[in-house]
């Protein structure tokens, strides 16, 4: 049981975009993509997606990118998860129809289970998983050389 | 996210085995095949891991079948997953190499809310989740026609 990759960079390019020193600086996609050694056209559609949800804001021609709109704090990584992943139904009763799903009370369990998982994440917000900007801005040189030598 | 077909058709299997009156009856992987509407050589890999595993046993030949060998309420639903599922790491950082790997704050809180939901299973065992076995034998048909009048 794993995340989709789609969850996983979507993640990534909101943890690359909460570090910027100046947050509403414009950032390549280009640029996440070869942070992170992810196709530019799989992060095309997350970053697509992480705008309709309203947790960043795209800015088009020469100069633009994107960038963080809400304030990393206020962004919690259940909030991501519960809105970016494609399923959170732990089985799929549905497909083949299982016979007993009427009366099943395995679902239930698995279902609370699950949302313990989305709990634990919803403890978590973006500020609280970038921290440590300091190595992950090194790691990610993001803003520039000079970060190489904080 | 969703577990993984192997595990849900782990846990249907066990779930039949134990609500069968007589748990020392050998049933055949046909027979479950057909309840559940399953490709039965889906299921053949997932009882040869139950075998593996120790929750069932396996009489080969004329009069054979599977069967539990262990008490239901000695199985946890948290048990069949770990055991079953291929991974329970939330993320891949591997593939492609994260970057941030070695700093990253994401990942321990994944892996806190995957402990979360893990440990939610640990608290229900087979027995639990078939407590009900009167309308479970009733739709699985199990245990012959008599159960349809129960």
């Amino acid at each position: 049981m794993q995340l989709t990759k789609y969850t996983d960079y979507a993640l990534r390019v909101l943890m690359f975009l909460a570090i910027q020193e100046d947050r509403t600086e414009k950032i390549q996609i280009q640029t996440i993509a070869d942070k992170f050694g992810i196709p530019k056209n799989h992060l095309i559609k997350v970053v697509h997606r992480l705008g309709q949800e309203g947790f960043i804001s795209t800015v088009k021609g020469k100069g633009g990118g994107i960038f963080l709109c809400r304030a990393p704090s206020t962004i919690t990584v259940g909030q991501v998860v519960r809105r970016l992943e494609m399923t959170l139904n732990p089985v799929n009763c549905d497909e083949p129809m299982c016979c007993i799903k009427e009366v099943c009370l395995l679902k239930p369990v698995l279902n609370e289970a699950m949302e313990a998982f989305l709990t634990t994440l919803d403890n978590y917000s973006l500020s609280d998983i970038t921290r440590n900007d300091r190595p992950l801005s090194n790691l990610l040189h993001t803003g520039g050389t000079e970060n190489f030598f904080k």
